[in-house]
């Protein structure tokens, strides 16, 4: 295992018991209902890009998982609509035809209460099927609960997303929205810099990475080890890191702040060839949500604009932004090898958006994704799974980048260390941080 | 004037006595909302393409005329809305900037819930106003009413094109859709095809044509002479025509058929080069909302899918499909000044849209603008009216057919002979149609 | 006829003899090639814009009209080569297949001397032909000769293109370069503004505009009436024209120097909405090939970059730009029957591309196409001429706006009266200029 | 270091005296000319897409490298045209500005005849630098060599590219055409299949990849550990290996066949995601350059079409292709670290380019660069070069994969074991083809 000098000891605490399946299950039904809560039909039909989804659509899509791949195979199930198979299929291309991804905005019928209507008849034929679930029932839940849960995080950015193109700038949730949540770490003096930040340093060797089960590193709650891993994330095997350290926080918006402010948008030095380009083409000179008013930086947020705080961890900036924030720094990103080996070292992660919403929080910028120098590709001896579900992994391994860690729109029973979220170099709309190497 | 031979006496109604502005205010604004009726808030926020717009949207732009030509000029008017003013203009680009055209469909926020109190907040602040209006205001008030009919009739297009993106296609309105109203001249006899239509031949001669204050041609309630028509119908001029003939009645479903079946959507003969461009590109084989279903032809209706009945008016032809059509069977498109000229003696119109509700129809391809083969440009001494409303139509003098006569969307009270309606001619999302010339 | 008041008597040349058609196709043929002599190989290769072909395609597209519409009816005649059917065809949709015209530029064999040679080979076969011309094969290569004296004007405007696309700013051709000629009516006083311009009025009336054989309309050589017109100027009709002014020479750079100074690149106000739309969507700030260095404009001409001078005829406006330069000074452009019925009445027209050459000139800007109000659309009674000819002009009914009066590119043999050029609105890249009406 | 079971024995030849780097300046100088030798003015002037230049171009940026990093630094040394600082810069953005990449085919001039003297000019200045050249002169020189040597292979793909684009098909070189080099290991028979390959098996282990100066692996002349590699093979670094299987040899036609002709084009499944949708995009049904003539596959080769040869190694096939066709095959791509270790134990390499211009071949598709699972990335502790040339390689480092091997339009002194070359994943006009892994 590899050593953290200089690291703040990370207080593990007791991994709860697993809830039942059919509890979890209700459970993170609801929390999707409940993302949903504060917007109108109108809000919940909007698609601002190709790349995101209406909310409607997710939340038919995560109950369309259950029907397809569970209910369907009950004798006598009569499902909601034959439809609905077609509509809120979304690249499961061994599952039939898909209805267009761009075009899902479109999609005014079924209206936000029919979907809601087809969830509470999803769930009510689920609930036998939970009450009696062989364990072959219990992994397909178990991969159609995670699988709602990364819609949960997209719910949270694909609506920012479009009210950030509202000129209105609506917010999301505007209750608590003056009281953004503390992150973790966070110093209580609101006005000057944050302090600098410590490198925690790792010795070379040949260490072990990905899942397996029954291991017991990871300081999640069913972390590696635990009960339930993507494709991806397997099998466990050994890498060879060089010898390197690793910043003991994310890089704040204080800290970004002064790349821009050196030119940094200017000039092509710092940036990756294709990420020039993309500065130039967007006419990026800022994060994502970002904007002045009167002379100051502010940015959008899910409770409204807000000036932008130094002190908080900088958001919403693409791959490309991360790369060469870290090459203007004199740094690096990390490898997700060695982020992976360091974070049983890194302070503790959160607060995660089951927390943030427990404590009657706005999910604010804070904890973030952090994008890693790698691209994503198939661990040594990775098989997909058979099947439609085995289409979900494998096939995005191409131009993407590796995040780990965890954002504010992730739910804390959802993440580990061991998992690869990714997504292509310039996508920003994402809770996306840097944290630095060397 | 020019004189119709062969046709048939065109029965000409005494027209109504003009409803005072308020009444007939309080009629046309009722009716946009009746228009919205049967469809849900998702269904008005839907935008299916950038030359459409979301019906909440025209409900909101045509409220925005009044208080922006009306209402802000009157002292200690409050405006519902500051942010409305930029929201909801259009084109008027002396009133201020404009929210994008192609983003009007991201717009979640006003709902259609605050869109709707948004009209009663200035209806009630035009009731004391047009109760009390002078010459002035009831002419703005009357370009207002004139201006929200023409929205109206793009309400019914723009969600018939919206509705048609579903692949539900979803009826708008079901009721009586099984019983749609029968075309003027409809023979009766439903399997058979219809039969030929006569020519009207018209002599050589100086004409006049175009709108002026208190002429007396035409056909419909308010035409040519009455209280108002828009700025590109004037000035009233001399044209020179040579001898000319019109059909006495719209193409068929059933004769267009015909050319189908011919391989008119296959060879570049008939169509104009950049028509023929368009057939490529687009892969147009049938009017637009054509599809084959079990070997038959069937259409998109606001009834939801019906099968295409061969003695129907074809409807949904864009203009390069009327001009090869025309080409194809021998002859061509009439001119702009061929039609009005002709237009005393032609079948009487409708019905309209008015007519088809108040009949208790559904909104259902028959009476179908009709393409002319005049590229739209100003009459001799047309000069565009000062201010923002002046921007209206010479605005738009490039790159359009003109299209005369009316739609079942058009509102009988709102169409007269000299009405200039003007669409690129790609477009086939109105309900247009062709009537030949030689 | 129409009455020019107001108009200097131009002096009408006698006609010349026309010469013999061998004779004319030798010249014309010449031409062609004395055009292309000042550039290399990789000069005649290049293809800047969809709408521009390389000169070596003009040279043998020219070349393939010959050999199609009448060697290849020859009993015993051998085809150059097979290929050259398929490859230098253009829009003629009825001949076959065709190269798609965006990628001409890709062609790099057949090489120049390719082309050249078999220009040779097709001049050879075409002697016999024309020694023993009947009429029918006279009419077909008078139609060849004006076919190819237009490629001509697009071999002298396409290079001037694909020259300014080149950061050195080649010269086309360097000798005389420094003495373009004078433009008709020139002032002679280098430095100071061109004298205001005088109206000239005309009354209205009912008019023949169009061409006929055996009239005798026109001030150039083999005008209305000679032998040859395109299809699309005739049948020569009536129409009716109000009394209208047009001005006795076009505009100069000096005049929409102040519209530039004014701000009119910079507001809404004097453009049709389509030309607003393409000055922010081009970055339009001033007429193509202008550009400023050290403080001054300069204009990129065929002899190399050039200071702009304020007297000379403003040259290579789009049809937008000259639209909203009319509307910024009060006036409007003039129709294609205002023009035609007043062309006997206006200067002098020239210098042409075959008068400038003789001279020693450059084929600088000075005579320039004018744009007309007028949208290009079928005479009344056109007719198109059977077969692939046919589909010379009538396809292009759409779109396009008329030119009259021919430019510095244009062969004086080539332009008449009755002239009807036409380009898309946002076509800058002829030699296009400006006439004010009123 | 790894073992090869089953493996030939590789003959290691002993590698020759490198040359002085006079004469290797010499040699590599006049190969770029003899590439061009067959080639017209015309030819080298052709830009078919945006990712290929002109041959012209190429000669002349290949040369204003020498120019740029050190002649300007020489005293009293006067460059050739101060424009082409501008023109012939790529992506090396410090030294300023770059003539946009995809515009380089509409450069006619300065013509090819000028960029040959543009050559003898900076090579009658290099002569005398090279005879008294000190150390970091020659290491700038072999960075120019080797930067050439990329561009001689670029040239071949770029003409291909091109010349393909022609409908005639022409060759790049006719002469030797209708014999093609035999790959290596041709077996002879050519109707008949090529036999089956045998797996070489490699066991786990801890291995060093990369490049290290003064190290003694690989086959090739001055490979690994010789006198020059670039900056993305170092630093030489340890890197851990799964014991796993390379097949002895690459795909062939034949093979690939069977791909094709079991709907591998014509389903989601073997394809990664953004593979699927570029098949759908583009249309691919089968490699780059192929196509069907009377029933039969043929490509364009550089020598003209010919008959598809069921034994040769499969060709121009992109990443999505190659990785599609080994999940098809039940395999995988092989790692680049995988490919390093096992290079050793393939059969020899080649022919190379100049091997095949030796004998007297054609540069006929055989030797392919084999694409690696691998993205391109950085080895860990891989540092850039300080200035210009350091924006080579790290600036790619995104959205690529490494291909391993040398081409048959690689130069043999240019290639090593440890050679990391990169393309994005959908490109398929280098020399490309498949090695199947497990």
């Amino acid at each position: 295992m590899s050593q953290a000098t200089g690291s703040q000891a990370s207080a593990k605490s007791e991994p709860p018991a697993t809830p039942a399946i059919a509890d979890r299950y209700a459970a993170v039904r609801a929390l999707s209902e409940r993302l949903a809560e504060p917007l109108s039909a109108e809000d919940c039909a909007v698609q601002s890009m190709p790349d995101a989804s209406p909310i409607k659509w997710h939340l038919a899509h995560t109950t369309w998982f259950y029907e397809t791949f569970l209910l369907a195979q009950q004798p006598g199930y009569e499902e909601y609509s034959g439809d609905f198979r077609y509509l809120f299929n979304s690249y499961y291309n061994t599952v039939g035809q898909q209805f267009p991804r761009p075009k899902r905005g479109l999609m005014s019928r079924p209206g936000l209460g029919e979907v809601l209507a087809y969830r509470v008849y999803v769930d009510d034929a689920m609930r036998p099927l939970l009450a009696a679930a062989d364990a072959q029932t219990e992994r397909i839940v178990e991969v159609g609960l995670n699988h709602e849960q990364q819609h949960q995080e997209l719910m949270l950015t694909d609506i920012k997303h479009a009210l950030s193109c509202n000129p209105l700038l609506p917010a999301y949730e505007e209750s608590e929205a003056a009281r953004p949540a503390a992150t973790s770490g966070g110093t209580g003096h609101s006005s000057a810099e944050r302090p600098s930040f410590d490198w925690l340093n790792f010795d070379e060797g040949l260490r072990e990475i990905g899942w397996a089960p029954g291991g017991e590193i990871g300081w999640a709650p069913g972390g590696a080890g635990g009960g339930f891993a993507f494709d991806n994330e397997s099998p466990r095997h050994r890498t060879f890191c060089e010898a390197f350290a690793l910043a003991d926080r994310t890089v704040t918006c204080g800290e970004y702040l002064r790349f821009i402010e050196d030119g940094g948008y200017g000039r092509p030095g710092p940036w990756l060839s294709m990420g020039w380009a993309a500065v130039q083409e967007h006419g990026w000179r800022a994060p994502l949500y970002w904007f002045e008013r009167d002379g100051a930086w502010h940015h959008y947020t899910l409770a409204g604009p807000r000036p932008v705080d130094p002190q908080q961890p900088v958001c919403h900036v693409s791959y490309f932004e991360a790369d060469a924030y870290a090459r203007w720094a004199g740094a690096r990103l990390p490898t997700e090898a060695e982020w992976e080996v360091a974070s049983p070292g890194l302070p503790s992660p959160g607060p995660f958006v089951d927390q943030l919403l427990a404590a009657g929080h706005a999910v604010h910028p804070g904890r973030a994704w952090e994008w890693t120098a790698s691209q994503y590709t198939a661990y040594p001896g990775y098989q997909p799974p058979d099947g439609a579900m085995g289409e979900y992994n494998g096939k995005f391994m191409c131009n993407q980048f590796v995040l780990r860690g965890g954002s504010c729109a992730t739910h804390s029973t959802h993440i580990r260390p061991t998992y690869r979220n990714f997504f292509p170099p310039d996508a920003s709309w994402q809770f996306t941080g840097i944290r630095l190497a060397r």
